[in-house]
């Protein structure tokens, strides 16, 4: 049996039980929608991703893109996906049709690339970083760039990339040093370097275009001077593409992510590196943030969709795979039975999936809260949503890769021996997970952001957004007639979640950030548990109040995972309350050199 | 600053403040040796390992082992380093001098074993097989054996494996199909396949001695009829080595391990495939325990080494890194602070810290036990220490590679971006780690064996040393001035595991064997933090009775670290023993077509 990458019963399950996505359609933006449309887009993606990117994903991991001679060549599978993935319409899905798009729901639209992603993540993250790169332009630069670069880019002629990370400052992007030099000419001639650039060189289109952060001569240090260039490889003068001056100076070796090259960039060897101010001077960063955010929910969906093919390979492994028999079995000669008999294997059956499907659920919840925040006609709607959209990305992005990290390594478990050979591919997503947690803003900063600034802006309305839509989840599970054990479970967690950010906040006022950021990594799990929990007492409910009797077996397991991860996970959370509570400082208190 | 793999420092610590393994000395079996021949064997080993292994390791695992023309060719790297090995006396270290060996205590050669594993794990094993499989001859052989096999492995002329694995048994020995047919001559005629041998073929040594499970031939189904044979590739013969039907058929690709084939072999393709039964028909899986025990702990010693030499490439990265400023900087000019300074980072620092020296500390207290239940003249402290190191091997080889693989993570996330490329090693030591949960026994296996085996045998002889022990360490915490807070919290751990196993063990004395072994994994999670606690709070006993004020930053790391553990980690055997305790079923509850 062929690997679905993301069962389509759980996909519809989203969007038609657990969210109702379809009442999107009775908003003016998606008014030409209907359900039988978002059908066909993701019919077309999970053909595509089936059929054409699963297949590819070996042979692509196997022979990672090769630099030489001051270029990257990448896998020659690549140049049949590409025009497949351009003719999907998946750069400009949820753009609006003046742009060429499908103006497709952000909900749906990350479902379809989900299964695209489950079948080969690096090789559709061309299209995403060209969707992100295009929509800055669109957003944020002038009619000219848009005509010249943004138009070819999501016609998918050339490719974007966001290129932040220079080899001082990583994380740090206060403490960028490419420079931009004004001149006469409307450009600004660009030097530096700039390194993990994923996509940064390719042989897969004619022309590449930077996003690029640099200083503009002058600038003020630190964020403020950071302003944002459209940098292509190629440069359009006098209608003729000339070269930029943009170098290639290496690609990175890396374990995973095979099908796209992480590019180390050199931009301006020769003084002639053309780039054009996207937006306002000194507004680099704030503009970058929209494609920062975007690329964070991406991150996410990436976790979700690698932790899912794995998941679904690990469950038809557990099926078909005979070893050993039960612990009470007395008879050494009767035939052996299929692994998923074993509890053990079945605990991190369970554990997968609850990890898989919670985190595809908040992705898709994030994303509808993406569509009402921009869309909705209610002011009160539209500012809920993007409150919630706010606070859920960080924890989108954390939970899925770190959890998935762990839902990967499980399916590496349950396949044993084998599941460390190369002959299976649950090492391949192993590899390719890690990533997850550290591109487009690791766990760490993630962790930061919620706490240090979602939790607590605004006084606090984000977490009175949050508490609204989990009392509705739970009012929806109660009249479902789910156990009441479960409400008070839930509610009892996000209570303690209330004092324990009332608690913290506290120090942030007193201006003790550092206390109110000591334990911000045990406050993202916290908080992602809880998130977590919430997302399946939806799919409980959901299961409760299903009439489909030829989805029994599916509801069964809607609330197996849901019991699951209330009884196991969430009650950690009174657990990593106190401890943030607790103001433990053993890792803050000693000097450098007693680790 | 190159990487120390593990510091001088800790293994002093271990060796001379925690543990007192000098004292081993005043043992028959020890009499000849000292602290200061410990040292010098030590040394031999760290040189050995910081020299020559080391810096073999990265060729190493980018060139993996070929496999053409029916052998395995191996890095030519191996070459150079096996000389050195024998000549350390690796192989034979705990041996006694009538077979060659130096006799040290295991205490003592798990800490030289560490630092060459830290240099390269999988270089290294060829020397743990060899000695595993020469030592089952050396117990359980007959003196042709001896004399023609293992003392040609004892010297490091050939090597040795385990052959137990076939395609269709992995966990479930009791399965294997391989066959061995009765001759006149003395031998069987072996025939089948194995999978998944370590070191099954190399083109270093003349020979490769196979440790071989079979079955013979009318022999009992299940474990009773499976047998233990000497099959070597060569075999002798009127003097002589003539080929012994043993064919590879081929050597998995695998993620990490790369510096030793994992290989499948074929016996008796043209049916003249000797082997010689070692030991008791039918008590192979007996015997072969032997070698498993030694090698369960070895792999704890392989997860507890790798991960500690990514920790101190972490740690010093860390501290070289600069990257950001504090939450609270003002001045976006002022030089950016090395990583380390960051509280989060410290975090990720401190939790590898506590891992990696709570692991070494588990093993060469285990080992010391080894040494205590074969050499103690005391028959009460005999019998302990071998019921303290049965219930300790599972949780040794488990706790090492499950929170030792989350380590080896963290060491990659503190490198960030650089971490994912195969410019810097933290990736690579992660691959290598994944192993260790499987082989040998998964953590499965081990926590099966743990609560069905371990805490509960003899009515819970094992759980009662345990107690006794821990009890040891508490009243030299409490005479050390460790805050009476942290012994109650270990107390009241350990009481929740007594009452908790109590529990539990009452369920399998019903004969409710699938309710005792439900939550094994969760019981193997807290009976895992609970050893490491004790663990910890011997090292913080042996830091407050310190008088040496040159090492103060030493023992504030200790201090810092059993805090971090038992604020922690500690907290949750608590959560998890009612976990364990609830009957959770949402796992063994659904059909299977419900996941």
């Amino acid at each position: 049996m062929s690997n679905p990458l993301i069962p389509d019963r759980e996909v519809a399950f989203l969007l038609d039980e657990v969210l109702d996505v379809a009442a999107l359609c009775a908003l003016p933006a998606y008014a030409d929608h209907s359900r039988e449309t978002f059908e066909m887009f993701l019919r077309s993606c999970r053909e595509l991703a089936r059929d054409v990117l699963e297949p590819s994903y070996r042979p692509m991991d196997e022979h990672a893109p090769q630099f030489a001679n001051g270029r990257v060549k990448i896998h020659p599978a690549m140049r049949e996906i590409w025009p497949r993935l351009v003719e999907l319409g998946i750069i400009t899905a949820t753009c609006s049709p003046e742009v060429g798009g499908q103006q497709l729901p952000g909900a749906v639209a990350v479902l379809g690339n989900a299964y695209l992603m489950a079948g080969n993540l690096s090789a559709i993250s061309y299209a995403g970083l060209t969707h992100g790169a295009a929509h800055l332009i669109e957003t944020f630069g002038d009619e000219r760039l848009k005509r010249d670069y943004m138009e070819k880019m999501y016609a998918g002629a050339w490719t974007g990339t966001m290129a932040l990370t220079e080899p001082q400052a990583g994380s740090s992007l206060a403490d960028v040093q490419t420079r931009a030099k004004p001149t006469g000419g409307g450009h600004h001639l660009i030097s530096g370097s700039k390194v993990f650039i994923t996509g940064g060189d390719q042989d897969l289109t004619e022309n590449i275009v930077h996003l690029v952060l640099a200083r503009i001569d002058g600038a003020a240090p630190g964020t403020k001077g950071v302003s944002l260039f459209c940098v292509p490889r190629l440069r359009l003068q006098d209608g003729a593409l000339v070269d930029n001056d943009v170098a290639t100076a290496g690609a990175f070796h890396k374990m995973g992510w095979r099908a796209i090259p992480s590019c180390a960039l050199s931009f301006g060897e020769r003084s002639d590196c053309h780039g054009w101010l996207v937006g306002q001077a000194g507004r680099g960063l704030n503009h970058m943030f929209q494609m920062m955010n975007e690329a964070r929910l991406g991150v996410g969906a990436h976790a979700a969709a690698t932790a899912s093919v794995a998941y679904q390979e690990s469950l038809e492994y557990a099926k078909v795979r005979p070893q050993g028999r039960k612990a009470t079995a007395k008879d050494a000669s009767a035939p052996q039975l299929p692994i998923i008999e074993h509890a053990d294997v079945r605990r991190m059956l369970l554990r997968q999936k609850a990890i898989v499907e919670g985190a595809l659920s908040l992705l898709v919840s994030a994303a509808r809260y993406h569509d009402l925040a921009k869309h909705s006609g209610n002011a009160e709607e539209k500012a809920q949503s993007q409150l919630l959209l706010d606070l859920l990305t960080p924890v989108a992005k954390t939970f899925a890769s770190e959890y998935g990290f762990e839902s990967n390594a499980l399916a590496v478990q349950i396949h044993g021996g084998y599941g460390y050979t190369s002959e299976y591919r649950p090492e391949a997503w192993l590899r390719d997970q890690k990533l997850n947690t550290i591109h487009e803003g690791t766990s760490g900063i993630q962790s930061m952001d919620l706490l240090g600034r979602k939790v607590i802006m605004n006084g606090g309305a984000a977490l009175v957004a949050f508490n609204a839509a989990v009392q509705a989840t739970v009012e929806r599970a109660r009249k479902a007639g789910v156990a009441a054990e479960w409400l008070e479970d839930v509610n009892d967690a996000v209570a303690a979640v209330n004092e324990l950010t009332a608690h913290l906040g506290a120090l942030g006022l007193k201006g003790d950030v550092e206390g109110l950021l000591l334990h911000s990594a045990d406050y993202m799990q916290l908080f992602s548990i809880v998130v977590i929990a919430w997302q399946w007492l939806d799919h409980a409910a959901a299961a409760r109040e299903a009439r489909k009797p030829a989805s029994e077996a599916f509801y069964a397991g809607k609330l197996a995972a849901a019991q699951y991860w209330l009884a196991t996970e969430l009650p950690r959370v009174q657990q990593l309350a106190a401890l943030c509570r607790s103001g433990e400082n053993s890792y803050t208190s000693l000097p450098a050199d007693s680790f």
